[in-house]
Formats: C-alpha cells, sequence, structure tokens
C-alpha cells in the first residue's frame, strides 16, 4: 500500500526570517505537520494489519471506514503541508514563468487570477489550492474546508495556501481582516520558482498519459 | 479555465445486456451523468462570468463559495461515471495485467486486494476509487461518501466502483446484502482492460513528472 | 449515558397498502433502520466502556473521535427512520390543524409552504427534516444531504422526508423524476395527525422551557 | 420563518478580565460571532425572497440548497457562541447543582465526566457541544467538526466548547498541547449557573412535551 513511513522533512522557510509571519506561528505549524505523518503512518499501519476476509465493512460505522476516511485527513495533512512549507521563504512579487503564463490565459490576464485566488481565499475554511487538471490542463483555485475536504482527484496542485486559522491567528488576529493581512504576507514570502516546479511536474505528468494513447475520446460522439 | 463544455459520452456497457444489472437501471443512472454534466458546465459559466474584483470572498456564505464547492461535486460526478460507465461491458472474471500485478504486490495476493476492495464497497457510502498515487506509485481503495467526499489529490483513479443506491436499489434491493450482489455483478461485467488502460495512463503521468527532476527529495533528512 | 438499548418498534404503514410505495421498498427500509438501531447500540455500548482516563482524544484521528460521530449517523438515521415511519399510512390531503396555521403563517399561505418544501426535497441529497426550532417557535424545511449532515440543535422535527435513493428508486427510478412522483407519493400517504402530534410535542417543549423564565434575554441591547 | 433579524448581544465576559484568555482573542472572536449574525439575517432574508413557485430545486447545485445549508452553518455559527460567550466570566471550580448530578449519574462520577470531555475536546474539529437530549433526558459530549457538522436535533445544548483555533491559538499556541491548556483556561473561566440554567430550560423542556401525552410508545413492543 502507499508510501513508506511518512517523515516530515526539512524547509528552507524555517532557517529565514519570513516578513510577517513569525517564528513562533511556523514552529507551532510544523509541530501539526509532525502530527499528520505520525497519525498517516499509524492509519496506514491500521490498514496494513487489518484482516480482510474478517474485518467488518459497515457504511453506518465500522473500523476499515473510520481509519480508511481520516487517513486521507491525515495524508491530506502532510502532503497540503509539505507543499506550503516549501513554498515560503522566496522573495514574492508578481508570478512569473510558465505560471503566469497559464494563469494570464485562463483567467485573461495575472491580475485577475490574483483577485480570485484572494477571494478565494477568504471564502475558504481551510485551504485554497491552486490545481491543475490532468485530464485537460485547466487551473482551477480549489475551496477546500479542511485538510481532505473537497479535494478532486487527477489534479496535481501546484500553489496551497493554507487558510487555516493556525495559520494566522497569531500574527494577524482571528477576523476575516486578519485573514486578508496574511494572505499578503504568504504572497510576500512565495518562492515563485517553487510552485513553477510544481508545475512543471503537473504538466509533465499531463503529457506522459497522454504519449500513452490510451485516452478515452473525449467526449465520443454523443 | 478548466474544460470545455463537458458533454455526456456513449459507451458500449449501454448496447449490450449486462449480467445482472438492467437496462432499466443502465438508462435512469445516465440521466444522472447528464445532470452532473450539464451542472459542472452551468457552474464553470457562473465561475466564468464572475467579477473577481468586485465579487465578495466569504466563509460562512458567498456564492463564490457555494459554486466553487458544488462544482466538484459536479465535476466528479461527471468524472466519475464516466469511468464507471467505461469499465462495463466487459467479461469479468480475474484482475490481469500490470493492475495485477500491482495489487498482488501491495496486497500480498490478488485474492486479499479483492477482499479488501468488497469490504470497501460495503464501508463506503457513494463510491469505492482505487487510485494510485502520483507521488509514490501506490494503489489505494478510498473510500467516499459522495461524488466528490474524500477524494484526494494528485491521485488517477484506475478502478471506480458506484456504490450510491441508484446503482443497485433497483435490481438488488436496498439491503447490505443487495449492495453485495450487486457488487458481484460488476465484477462480472468489468472490463479488466479498460481497467489497465487507466493504470498504463497513471503510471506514464508518474514516470512523466519523475522524469522532470523537479521534485522535492522525499523526505529530505529529518 | 443517553438511550437504553433501542429496538425498532413497529409501524401501521406495514400493515396496510400504501399508495404507490412497494411493500418491497418498505421492507427493505426496514431493515436500514434495524441497522440504524443495531449500530447505535454498539457505537453506545463503546462509548460506555472507553477509559476516558486513558483513552486518545486525537482530532486527525482517534477512536473516540470516529465512533463519537458515527454514533449521530447511527442515531438519526433511527430517529429520522422512526418518524418516517411513523408519517406513512395516512390518507394525505392538504395539511390542517396547527400545522396548517403555523406553515400558513410563517410562508404566508399553505400553498406557498407546499411549493418550498417540494423543492427542498429536490435539492436535499438526504432527508428534508421540517423543524421546529425552540429558541423562537419558527418552522424551517432543513435539507439535510445525510442521516446526520446539516441537523441542527434546538430543533424538533415534526415532517420528515426521506429523499435518500433508498426510499423511491425501486418503485418511480433514480432520476430527478422519479423523486418528484415520489414526493407525491409521500404526501398522499401522509398522516397529518401524526405531524400534528410531534408539533404538538414542539410546542409544549418550547412552552416548558419558556416558563422557566431562564432563557437569556434575546437580543440584549447591543 | 424562523428568528427576527438576529442581533449579536453584550456578555459580561467582555467587561471582565478573563484568566488566560486575552482580551484581544475575545473582540477578535466576538466580529466572528457579528460576522455569523449577519449572514445569518442575509440567508433568511434570501430565503424569504426566493419564489418558491419558479425557484430551481437541484441536488447537485442550486441556489435554494447553498443558502439552505449554509444558513445552518451562519445561524449555529451565532447560536453556538451566544452560549459560549455567556458561559465565560465565571469562577470555574467543580460543577455544581443539575448539571453535575445528571453527569455523576450518567458518567458514574463528575470526574470521569470531566475526563471524557476534556478528551473530547482534544478530538474535535470544532465544538464540544454538551447536549441533553430530549427523547429520554440523557447527556451527551457531541463532537462537531465545524458550526453546524454532526450537530443533531431534539438537543438542547447545555455546555459548550469553542476549539475551533480562533479560540486559543493566539493564547496559546497552535498545537494539540496548546488546546489543552486552552481548555483548561475555559473551565476556569466558567459560571457553572450559567450551564444550570440551559439544563433547567432542557429538563423543561423534556417535561412539557411529556405532559402532552403525545409520544410515541418508545419502543412499541417489536
Amino acid at each position: 500500500m502507499p508510501w513508506d513511513e511518512l517523515k516530515p522533512r526539512k524547509f528552507v522557510a524555517f532557517e529565514k526570517e519570513l516578513d510577517g509571519i513569525s517564528k513562533q506561528t511556523m514552529e507551532d505549524h510544523y509541530k501539526l505537520y509532525e502530527g499528520y505523518a505520525k497519525k498517516a503512518n499509524e492509519c496506514r499501519r491500521r490498514l496494513n494489519e487489518f484482516d480482510y476476509s474478517e474485518i467488518e465493512g459497515n457504511q453506518v460505522f465500522s473500523e476499515l471506514r473510520a481509519v480508511s476516511i481520516d487517513y486521507t485527513f491525515a495524508l491530506l495533512g502532510y502532503k497540503n503541508h509539505d507543499l506550503y512549507f516549501g513554498h515560503l521563504g522566496g522573495e514574492g512579487g508578481q508570478p512569473d514563468g510558465r505560471f503566469a503564463e497559464i494563469v494570464d490565459d485562463e483567467f485573461n490576464g495575472v491580475d485577475k487570477w490574483f483577485d480570485a485566488v484572494k477571494k478565494a481565499a477568504s471564502a475558504a475554511r481551510g485551504w485554497v489550492m491552486v490545481g491543475y487538471d490532468l485530464n485537460d490542463g485547466s487551473i482551477f483555485n480549489y475551496i477546500m474546508d479542511t485538510q481532505n475536504l473537497w479535494a478532486v482527484y487527477n489534479m496535481v496542485p501546484v500553489l496551497a495556501i493554507d487558510v487555516y486559522e493556525h495559520a494566522y491567528v497569531r500574527d494577524f488576529g482571528a477576523t476575516p481582516d486578519g485573514r486578508k493581512q496574511y494572505v499578503e504576507a504568504f504572497f510576500r514570502n512565495l518562492d515563485w520558482d517553487h510552485v513553477n516546479r510544481q508545475l512543471g511536474q503537473a504538466e509533465a505528468a499531463k503529457e506522459g498519459a497522454d504519449r500513452t494513447g490510451l485516452q478515452e475520446e473525449h467526449p465520443v460522439g454523443a
């Protein structure tokens, strides 16, 4: 089954002074990330140890159900933060490179994408995940309410903005205005090269799949 | 933004007599699929027409929030069924090809994977999605409670089992036993080549991404 | 802790021929109700047996968390169906008695409430729960997506319409139109006296609470 | 329909120095409460203005659906905080009065209830709601993940512990340990009389309903 033992990684963001996001916030945040890794490993171990010929499968309540579902909370808690921490420690500024190109194209201007993603960051309860769709190569600002709520598959995330309250309350306050100031700070510390490396992988993944010629024609006839 | 106008496709499953799954069930089911395409297109249109400099972003209630989230319900409603209908019309039997190889390896035997996926099908409220993880190439039986609930990203689905009640109530009854009989019937009609074509794309996607050399080292010495 | 052993009850609806809702649907439906009672009892037993000084409380994954939450799914699965089955076996027709009075008042006409509740029945994924709010004595058509999703507290349900697919797929088909026909059939079989008995309890509950004089003033001059 | 215009109330907790919970946290928290009231009023207004003979009812996406559901988020966001703020400003200490009696009885000791509720506070993602069940007069520590997630009906809340991160991150840090310290602080500032006043209303509500004689026999011999 998936993943060897997950291990929290080190990130350059923790060796720098960020602009507006405090060391204390980052250190507390890292402890949550460690917790997600630990719980993902625990769920994984439970899932590996189940005897599937004997175990109960029940959709009202069953251990299999509970562990399988909260495993995705733990796993995405790990993956989300792994991406987020990797973003930080950069110089901010305007999007550039391929990312700028693709959002310029899809949103009719980089500024319009910026408006859209900031509004999404006010409208989400957990994350905004700017994701690349492997079916059609489009970009979308996904709203996620928790670590695993309203994620979609066939999607590779390229830019992850944590808007859980733990990301900003200490530094900016728990209010909607506090969140807005935090989102501005996030973008001041963003490493756009890191974003573009995610996008590079996403586009290469799509190209790899496309080259197989195994896709359905989409749409067929109708 | 993503996807041109989604159009419901045609599937060979609708030109055949399936074993245990009635024409009526399939025809009603297809109407739901058409409904997801229509609603995904409607949400997409709304999202394209928003003026993001003016629109309210609010995490308690806002149109942006509501449309963005239920868009994922509609979109995955389309994608889930597109995959599911593509599976049907086959000869069933044991998993073969690369899929058999990979689950044999991960679950210590194809039979154990079969046990596990059938238990997952009893424990889910909507779908079991056997998915390929683009980070590590593992396979997992994801439990989904609705079209979009507990999906994960960086995952390519290779085998989709619809366990919404609409898939089986008419033919097998609304009980847990009815569901089990339906899952058996699903596997009798499954086209394993179709599953292997999804897996082929998933593996090629991972290889494409891996070749870029853009990944983080994972984990980086903790 | 709550509830003695839950036991599935008998209902007059099962001794009658309903108009449009088949015996087979009702019998399968009853098995689900028995399942909810069984699982609620199991969760309750687990909750009673936990050693709370030792047990892990963890918000990512913990047994305490999993059992506590799916207990509400099981419990409301029982309560929802207990109310629903109690409604059926009546003569249908227009709302009458106190219920008619109260919705006439709140929706500016019984017909308008009927329009509203039918639209809610098309918009919900699980239940429409017409509920009486103990704070202010108002009536609202709550949309519920599962047995326990978007329920509210301080609310006494007076009219429960099951729109899970198990309630209608066999008799009317899995389509939106099938659901509409089922909702019409539901109302043809509704015992309005049963609804008015729920409302009688709800109003008496509010009166009981009000007589204590223990409420906060609401609102207290802001 | 329910509720006149909701208005944020004043609470004694805001005129005191709390032990461990800062003024700044309380003031930011109050702004969220005002936001819930405002949004509940907005949703209510939209629901009142819909033309139910014309409006679309659709379970994939429809305005009716979106507003109806997030209305419960806004409404419970208001009610939850109204209860929580009312609790604070007390002297803490051990539970007393009727509340002590009832949890002593159900949990075999007040200390055991205290253990259980603190573990629940670590296992929840949003609230612990100690609720009184109107069916059987039992007490349960409900885990809620958001303002409206996993609430149940026929339940009157008597003790509400906010464990959203906004309640504790500024004062105690975003970690699990920070949350534990906050929960201790919450109990040091709790006004048990306020809790007992909620319980008094809950018990009176049940008595009021019981006196009607309108209940189903529960269970009716199966």
